[in-house]
């Protein structure tokens, strides 16, 4: 079938709307209608060509809210209608990460996932007679496509499909970082580096994990206000400090915090967030993604002293298990969205949502199909 | 009163063993006979004059073994004829690591401590009409050393000072670094880098949790007998290997181990440490003591697909509250000791211990009052 999408030819481009040829679904697969899309960070890094895994021409986008138009043969848990979440980290049920409750990274069909393939080796999309590459399982930048249904959540329809596309990503990596990951403990000390999606996020998951204080650190300060209305209790902006970000953490919380979370990318704010977390029992989580080859370092002292270096992806969530109930709690007004999604567009202007990210003026731009 | 002692007069010079002075016990402490004390490698850092800390001229040793002399004016636990094993991290149970179920690192007294003074900021002993420093609250390497109360942990009296020495640093680190800060789990995997005192208790730790398998690394093959006596399953020397260490281990194990431990202090083997862990939840813990300012380092992306970095000091143990437990566990036979103390000595061949030492060729010698 024909269908709109935003076409990645080359690194460092403009996306390119094109009319593009979809296959429909395979053993196992499903044909999907992309309602709405997130635009993230992650889709920018890998249209900037720093991402070694990066194949073009391929389709980015992977925080989608989609419909169900056709399952391929062998689909049982999904009919035409149903409403669903694409998941870049599948969850087979059956790998010896889905059977461990300590790890949700399912490893079924990373081998295609993260080289552009679907799980036969093949591709569903074609443009001019070339075919693309898909990109994190999900390819949610164009008006269909098609995706495994072990990387599918299948979420209640009653949900806004343009705001829950939003737990396919950012929203879900922070709450989950500081629920499953970093395991917040009521009353702790939080400190956030970084107020884009996913630092806004853990701020949300702090709230809910009862974090008694919650330090939201940026260099915009623009960003403090939706931090502070989201649940921040204290904004640090490291340009108007006159001395060291990390020692003004440890003079504000007696010694450093208890949690915190890297939500850049920047090898360098890693290390200050080990390093502002309290000597004993300090937990510092990694989720921000660092350009290919960089690397982090400390002192060992640093963690022979109590402290623990971690990481996390998708916030540690099990995909079609966890993130309906993610939904839920965004329908029972647990999860805060709507305020979260500052931009929305039809996918002819998705380069503006690009521009946006980059000029620090949005949260999330959600495209409209 | 006067005492024979080993005295560090200067980095990188043999101890001189020498008549000091020791000063009776002030206000909370307390003079002991040191009756036993084992050389530790910690003991021949400080005296390389790599640690930055070291205050010279000084009575080292760390790893002792005594008897209540005199208690000084305040001090209500003990009594002369107590048996007791200093604690270089001690535990008054009123500062906020000791309310901390999460931490050891009592820090009541730790300004002093670790520049070589009395809680007081004064000293005890002397040479020749020269004040000398302690070391780590310790200075076991006289015949009689003066230590807080709230660094001695009492101990059955019925437990040879000679082998239970040892819980005062290496074997109880290496144990504990297992059952405490790792918290391995039955059926786990585990390797071990570097197999001195340090890494021969991380098998035994290992062991007491039920570690499936226990992989003991060494460039140095002569230690693989006592490895595999204690419990190892498998050894490594990767002198004897033809790749990378990193990779000959995941492939041994299907990925990576569940939890590993560095015992060395080697920044370029605390890399291999984590990354040779299982992706999605694989615990490296650091127990080596690095030279002063080197660090550590990896790829991010090793900790977001889900290891963890951690570090211990003296095994998360609570001196006072765990380690008479520890003493009664070598009396019960769970831990062993005896063949661990593969030389013994007067104090006057101290400067023996620390050659055997170097030449790799003991675990412990234990010095003999």
């Amino acid at each position: 079938m024909k269908a709109r999408a935003a076409v990645a030819w080359e690194p460092k481009k403009p996306l390119v709307i094109e009319q593009v040829e979809v296959e429909g679904p395979k053993e196992g697969e499903v044909l999907l209608k992309v309602v709405a899309t997130g635009v993230c960070h992650t889709d920018a890094f890998t249209l900037s060509g720093d991402d070694p895994e990066g194949a073009f021409p391929c389709i980015l986008g992977h925080e989608g809210g989609c419909e169900v138009v056709e399952c391929g043969p062998g689909v049982k848990g999904l009919k035409p209608g149903d409403h669903v979440i694409p998941l870049y980290i599948p969850e087979c049920g059956e790998c010896a990460y889905c059977r461990s409750t300590k790890s949700n990274l399912c490893q079924s069909i990373a081998a295609t996932v993260w080289t552009g393939y679907m799980p036969d080796h093949t591709r569903r999309f074609s443009c001019k007679g070339q075919p693309l590459f898909h990109y994190m399982g999900c390819s949610t930048f164009a008006e269909y496509t098609v995706v495994p249904e072990i990387a599918l959540a299948k979420i209640n329809p009653a949900a806004p499909l343009d705001k829950v596309c939003l737990l396919g990503c950012g929203v879900t990596t922070g709450i989950g970082a500081v629920l499953n990951t970093a395991k917040v403990e009521p009353g702790s000390t939080v400190a956030v580096f970084g107020l884009g999606g996913i630092g806004l996020s853990v701020i949300q998951g702090a709230v809910m994990a009862k974090a008694g204080r919650i330090i939201a650190v940026d260099l915009n300060s623009d960003k403090f206000a939706m931090a502070t209305s989201l649940g921040a209790t204290d904004t640090l902006n490291p340009k108007e400090l006159s001395g060291d970000l990390v020692e003004a953490i440890k003079e504000m919380t007696n010694g450093g915090v208890d949690y915190s979370f890297e939500c850049i990318g920047n090898v360098n704010v890693m290390r200050q967030a080990l390093e502002c977390c309290h000597m004993g029992w300090g937990v510092s989580t990694i989720i921000g993604v660092a350009g290919a080859g960089q690397e982090i370092r400390t002192r060992p002292f640093q963690l022979v002293t109590g402290r623990t270096w971690k990481g996390t992806a998708f916030g540690g969530v099990k995909g079609r298990t966890q993130l309906p109930g993610y939904v839920e709690n965004y329908l029972n007004g647990q999860i805060e969205l709507d305020s979260m999604v500052t931009h929305t567009m039809p996918l002819e202007e998705i380069n503006t949502a690009f521009d946006l990210m980059h000029e620090g003026k949005s949260i999330r731009s959600v495209i409209l199909f």
